[in-house]
């Protein structure tokens, strides 16, 4: 057996929240955040109309025959006509269309002006720049709860190059290779190499691995705060200035549902209100608050940074940008 | 409208391949591994005997009531014991449970035995050190082609710290903030701050985004060489020595199927070849292409370390090492 990794600072896992779903519905939601997904925008077209919009429930269910399945909520206004066209397809996101997944997380047609796409076999659009289309006959509908289960069999896929968008904790991520994987391909790829490649197999893999512990490092700093990633987010842009919640989405790459839970928790609180025209501003209380937290963030990052020179500092910027250009630029 | 943001050096996302799922299932396979997911352990016990499997076909489903699906192949052997007992757990794996992740995929209850696990309140198995767990009593059971769906009914859900366990593109991964929105984060909350405090907004930015772009890279590398993840990193273990499909998984950080899709990919090709005990080594042909494969990546850090002294990168690595390290020491 492998010998196991230890990744992050916290490997407890502290118990954060628990109960019945039913007296929480938000505390419910973010549990059922742990589990991460991919983004996809499902499309159809009926009648000269057209739907989209982003979902999350997707998930692969049979190879023989190939079907695939995602639920809607009853009361979409977007069912019918899914529903009528009887096919759609499945757009897999590429991790830089975060502003595709905010614009089809809305009603309306217009978002398709955002994007280029082409008609699929039967009819549904398929949008590009994805990783991912899969164009699929509507096989199924069952009841589940509040939503639908749809099933769809799948008449012709294509993928793409690139990495998926991810949606995890309430907020738009990427993936990152998993440290330990890392470690093993370059040690084996520099089995035979220089000094040089054994210097770069080293500094990848620390590389990975510095970026993946500052951010473990900051979420639980933030958990210290009992702040969601949504709330530290919205602290931070509204100390700035007034913003209404659509800019607030945009700006701190939050889900739809999770932002609105966050805000409504924070009205609650009465750490923030809302104006007429639905801007969005600190209170006295939400202000402190928000100062507070961000003087502890600057407190452990400096705390961080003794012993390690301003020349020290400038280096390591400067080597990092030159690989991240060279890179882009090869 | 947020600006696009490029991330990486390929947004063209090239067609790699496309059809009929039925032409080929391998193919088709790697199309639905586009969609990323986290990775759960459904358990459930009945009348003394336990069973646990990874899934990764977990879904959210509705809030009132509170449903969750996930689908199990017809033939599972497992599937008995969920379907008398009536209730499992979704456990939500951690990034550091890739070995329990592994374990799980397999069948036999001694994987219990590699994990602290309590009874929950119907007496499905809970897992320790997972970030989440949902309690369910079996709700629906859809048909689905070669899967079930089955739907459960949560009754009690528990949230704990930690980064999800991430399954995308056949390989086991982790999360990384968002580039975009680690940029507006840093900005924000180092509003006020010193000259080392924007250096580390900086730093801390840079360093997600070479390791991102360093990542994507390495991955435009490869599809140049018409490698999936799964080959590459077959051919660099078996480079050193043969090895069992099994020992291959856990080193490679692979997943059960994708793993077993890429082996069976590359004996076609008369790449590989196994032996009466399941010893996987290079052919003359599989070593020419791996021996190629290193050698054209070693010769890509070569170009890339160009300009870049060996203090430089000396001192990169003590930064980037001292950060990490006083991260996970704090």
């Amino acid at each position: 057996m492998a010998p196991e990794r230890k990744l992050t600072v916290n490997t407890n896992n502290p118990l954060i929240e628990a109960g019945h779903p039913l007296d929480d519905v938000r505390a419910f939601r973010r549990c059922l955040g742990q589990f991460a997904t991919g983004v996809t925008v499902m499309t159809t077209q009926h009648d000269g109309q057209k739907a989209g919009m982003s979902v999350n429930s997707f998930a692969a269910l049979s190879l023989e025959p190939a079907l695939v399945l995602w639920s809607i909520r009853r009361e979409s206004g977007s069912w019918p006509l899914f529903r009528a066209a009887g096919h759609f397809a499945v757009n897999v996101l590429a991790e830089d269309q975060v502003e595709l997944a905010s614009q089809f997380a809305k009603p309306g047609e217009e978002k398709f002006g955002l994007v280029p796409w082409a008609v699929g076999q039967a009819g549904s659009p398929l949008l590009s720049g994805t990783i991912a289309h899969m164009e699929c006959s509507l096989e199924q509908i069952h009841e589940g709860g509040d939503h639908f289960i749809v099933v769809g069999r799948v008449l012709r896929y294509a993928r793409f190059g690139g990495e998926p968008l991810l949606f995890t904790q309430g907020r738009y991520a990427v993936t990152q290779e998993h440290p330990g994987a890392v470690q093993s391909t370059t040690t084996t790829v520099s089995a035979s190499a220089s000094a040089v490649d054994a210097a770069e197999g080293s500094l990848m893999r620390l590389l990975h691995y510095s970026s993946h512990q500052m951010s473990a490092w900051f979420d639980e700093h933030r958990e210290a705060e009992h702040l969601s990633v949504a709330q530290f987010r919205i602290y931070g842009w509204l100390r700035t200035m007034p913003r209404t919640l659509d800019q607030i989405k945009q700006l701190a790459y939050l889900g739809g549902r999770d932002a609105d839970d966050a805000i409504a928790d924070l009205l609650d609180r009465g750490h923030i209100t809302c104006d007429e025209a639905g801007v969005l501003s600190l209170t006295p209380i939400g202000r402190e608050r928000a100062d507070a937290s961000a003087r502890r963030v600057t407190a452990f990052e400096t705390e961080r940074f003794q012993g390690i020179s301003q020349a020290e500092i400038a280096t390591t910027r400067r080597v990092l940008g030159l690989l991240a250009h060279r890179v882009a630029a090869s």
